[in-house]
């Protein structure tokens, strides 16, 4: 089957056999797939990942491995992939927090081959089912907007705070998105970019927009760091009121110089925040409280998967999707 | 009155005039005063700051501004002092949180001459009355076991958690015995240093002390950061179990290279954590309950406060107490 693999030689469409079924997966057949930021950054060195990209995935489960049942909904329906797929019988996996086993394998970000393909194995626990009233091109974000509504989490803003989300890339955006259903409990929006084109995005759901420049230093009581670049911490850290919090979204393979000081100064709460809840993502999209679509800039076959991963690099452009030629 | 001052030839014992005092201000006779790492911080360039260094302060009032008030307790007892001092009017001092008033002064930190002098002006409403039960030694602790009390504050460490604490010297000692009185709620609690003579302090009060160099991976669920190198973020990050708790207690000048992905992967909580409640610091000290003095290294009159000062920056040297000689 054709896949888009980082190899020693780059990020290449190889010719790989189909997925060999472990115990308890699925072989999901690829209908279509979004490359992420991290995809980018993977390629960069990110991870130190070779195999096959890509973990927003929507397909149909074309078969099982040796003894597994399958729910009828799983059979018949679409499904979305949870990317962590955790050991299931360490201390954490026992707690429910599979997504931070030690020994965990990530679609196509770590030990595991991803979804840029024709098909992909993934444990039966990790498909989600996905409503037919909710569309293809929408269903493909389910894993990224489960990311982007876990930065408004444990503990999210509160009625009243003032939030600013900072980056107007994808997964900006895909946070503006998510948090606009919340808007009127919030006294304040605004998302901070440098592109009037995708900040408009954020601005037809009734956000406040802003370009970067403004000026917008400590007033914000929740900032999400989003720009996918290494000296957003310290311009979120500017914006943030004393005693605010800041989650950090952005992973990228830059290590870069660092003022702590203001962390401590102004005694600041930093949170990491990775992967999200899907059932909740699938919620939003099926009712149509959030529609992610006005982020597809391309749609590229699977064949043309390098240049697919070129465009997503480029600047201007948001989401592009690739979708297997057998799809 | 002589001081030891922030010049721009270095840190100088310089001639002052006696501190002008401002409206509900006090005169106070400095007693005993502590050399903190954040002074060799400033010392570095670290704040910017020029004028008389010191925050950590024992006296006793000498005189007030016209028509201000004192309690009899506090001009009869000697006191510590509060080092933030807010404009009293704006929303975060109305609210209680003066420590982080955006006009503030800090005593010895930011526009505001410290007590490494005979003597230092304060307003009144930053002293706090020092029990007689405790001795100097163990009074001129208040502001730094304050700050290492704050450590563990909101959210600190749950029954049952592993914590460990990084740094073995002035701060990281005051952590660790912060803490000690809590010691049998936790499941563990690590001392981790590279010297066996200053870790031996924490060891003294039933804590678990290591050599920087042990495999400790990922292990802890609440690391306190307080090495006071740059490079301690990343060695605490690698201590953290994944969704820990980490508090940054180190401030200083140097912005160094540092890789932001483990805190967005493993979803951890970093906290800046600065000034501390006296109240409760004192009420330790008055107690018994935490006994600061085996910290103390030498102690030096203000007129060789410039030996201090260089003595506190020596290798192995925890604190330096500096005594006016009109005391």
């Amino acid at each position: 089957m054709k896949a888009l693999a980082v190899t020693d030689h780059g990020v290449r469409i190889v010719d790989r056999p189909s997925p060999m079924l472990r115990e308890g997966e699925a072989l999901v057949g690829v209908e279509l797939a979004g490359i992420c930021n991290t995809d980018l950054e993977i390629a960069r060195g990110y991870m130190g990942f070779r195999g096959v990209l890509g973990h927003e995935v929507l397909g149909r489960v074309r078969a099982v491995a040796p003894g597994a049942a399958l729910t009828e909904q799983l059979s018949r329906q679409r499904v979305a992939l949870e990317i962590n797929c955790g050991c299931g019988s360490c201390t954490l996996c026992q707690s429910g927090v599979k997504n931070h086993c030690s020994t965990r394998t990530v679609l196509g970000i770590l030990g595991r081959d991803g979804g840029l393909a024709e098909e992909v194995a993934i444990p039966i626990a990790n498909l989600r089912a996905i409503p037919d009233a909710i569309s293809d091109e929408a269903a493909v974000f389910v894993e990224p907007l489960a990311a982007a509504l876990h930065a408004f989490d444990s503990p999210g803003p509160k009625p009243g705070d003032r939030v600013a989300i900072l980056g107007d890339g994808k997964l900006g955006l895909l946070c503006a998105l998510a948090i606009a259903p919340r808007r009127s409990e919030l006294a304040r929006v605004l998302v901070i970019g440098k592109h009037p084109s995708k900040l408009a995005i954020a601005e037809a759901v009734g956000l406040e927009i802003a370009i970067a420049s403004e000026k917008l230093s400590g007033i914000f009581d929740f900032v999400v760091e989003a720009t996918g670049a290494p000296e957003g911490l310290a311009r979120a850290l500017a914006m943030l009121r004393p005693l605010g919090t800041l989650v950090l979204k952005s992973t990228h393979a830059a290590k870069s110089p660092i003022d702590l000081a203001p962390i401590v100064i102004n005694e600041v709460t930093v949170i990491g925040s990775r992967c999200g809840d899907f059932d909740r993502a699938i919620a939003l999209l099926a009712s149509g409280a959030v529609d992610p679509r006005p982020l597809i800039s391309k749609r590229f076959p699977l064949s043309d998967g390098e240049r697919a991963f070129t465009e997503a690099a480029a600047p201007g452009v948001l989401k592009v999707l690739v979708m297997p030629e057998n799809a």
